[in-house]
């Protein structure tokens, strides 16, 4: 399979969605939404939302399932859309500049962009439980909702931020590293593949292997995300380069030197992709996935 | 009925509940668990988790239902608290004093204090289908979370709140100011007496009823609120008094004067008892505090 076009038709039908789930919106709250609106139609690699949908994929393999996912799907990057814009604030990273434009705070001012996060964060359980587009069985997508505030909440992803900012310029443990990271981006990785089986009617041994697969990969991720600040231009990245070093945060690099960390990213791939053998070739998305996530780090 | 000790033993109950649903935590979250607990447990009026569990008794008057009610009862309180937390921080409403303390931002900085209110939104619907405390039909618990979501979200809480940020320091009409309010405080009041009568098993026309009475009650509320804030001093409101007319906010007593205000919200209440006629005496706990809170205003 052409990894580049799967993922690019992918991103293009989750805008697609997104794009009618967040219609622009008539005053009086037209300029919230159009907050909204820029950070989540600014351009990311949605690949939250592709690793729900190919594990769906890889579970059942019929189109009725993977469309039903597609709210739970839109939901994860509108969680993941959020942190980013509370992550840049002034009184956090501070950065200006994501995926090559103005971060939110920058073009709509502090308040408008706490509030633009708010209610990505907010709205993100809305669209799980909208009647509208519900289409999964109510036990799924009440384990979905539960899934997803877990990953997201004080000990997955706010969690993970909240001890990120409080270890900045401090001595970081490789075992309080890799807490950060578990939280902090592993968390909502993880669960984005899970949500997809578990809506795709998943048997105990594929939610197994799923589980399996989404550590390693939210690992492997993280671990490319350290490199590519480390290593990569602000013209490469769209955000500013060297921005863990800048607030004195600990990274693999850091910790471990370029060829190491590398090795640890490799490992984390390959672990992933051993996580699927149980999966026939329906899980080749997955598989494929894996491998373009550590490409990136090239 | 004693409103004072009803609402005394109810607030006790919905502290313990939720220092069981948040105990303390052991390194490394702890930090960010105590910002969380820090405003949690600074000693609010707990009107919408009290709301919630009066609906529940007004419709069930079972003591099962209202004790499975408990978790959407706290998780109210949650996002009530975020919103606090977050309306109190300098690019917001910019307050140092909230309920007697030092707000949390004062207390732990301003990036703790942003992630201990996405904390507290988040863990509120990890709360909400936590398997632990799930005692609630599947449809029953999946309509609360929509219910709250919405009310909660950006065309409820976040919304009115952006909208007034938007508007601070400009002629607002009465019909912006209208909409604000129900957006900003109205929905969730609304909103908590719904989720009680939804998890109690109401009837269609309880539920209109119990709707009734959650809007003109929200309306009450808010009324009296901006009274307040115009006429009692920091000491009485444990909060920085006449903060509307310093942020330059549209207000009830600004567009019609203390008397009048005082004729609308009394209507307001007037109206919440009567949307009530056709609920029996299990209903009076409800009716009390409608009168509680035009008292406040005293």
């Amino acid at each position: 399979m052409n990894i580049e076009s799967y993922l690019n038709a992918e991103s293009a039908l989750i805008e697609a969605a997104m794009a009618a789930f967040m219609p622009e919106a008539a005053e009086p709250l037209g300029g919230h939404v159009e907050a909204m609106r820029y950070s989540l139609f600014a351009g990311g690699k949605r690949i939250r939302p592709i690793l729900c949908l190919a594990a769906a994929r890889a579970v059942s393999g019929e189109l009725e399932a993977v469309d039903a996912l597609m709210p739970v799907a839109c939901a994860l990057e509108y969680i993941h859309t959020y942190s980013l814009i509370h992550d840049d604030l002034p009184a956090m990273d501070n950065d200006d500049l994501r995926r090559g434009k103005p971060t939110n705070h920058v073009r709509f001012g502090e308040a408008a962009a706490i509030l633009a996060g708010d209610g990505l964060l907010t709205d993100a359980f809305a669209l799980l439980t909208n009647r509208q587009y519900l289409r999964l069985p109510q036990a799924a997508i009440l384990a979905i909702v539960g899934q997803i505030a877990t990953a997201a909440g004080s000990f997955g992803m706010v969690g993970g931020q909240a001890l990120d900012i409080a270890n900045e310029r401090k001595d970081v443990s490789f075992d309080l590293l890799r807490t950060i990271h578990q939280y902090k981006t592993g968390a909502l990785i993880r669960c984005a593949v899970l949500c997809g089986a578990i809506g795709a009617g998943a048997s105990d041994a594929q939610l197994a292997a799923m589980d399996g697969y989404g550590r390693q990969i939210g690992l492997g991720f993280q671990i490319v995300d350290d490199l590519l600040d480390s290593t990569a231009t602000r013209e490469k990245l769209g955000k500013s380069a060297g921005s863990d070093a800048k607030h004195g945060k600990a990274t693999y690099p850091a910790l471990f030197g370029i060829e190491k960390t590398r090795n640890l990213a490799q490992e984390a791939i390959d672990a992933a992709i051993q996580s699927l053998a149980l999966l026939d070739n329906k899980a080749d998305p997955l598989r494929a996935i894996a491998r373009y996530i550590f490409d990136r780090s090239r």
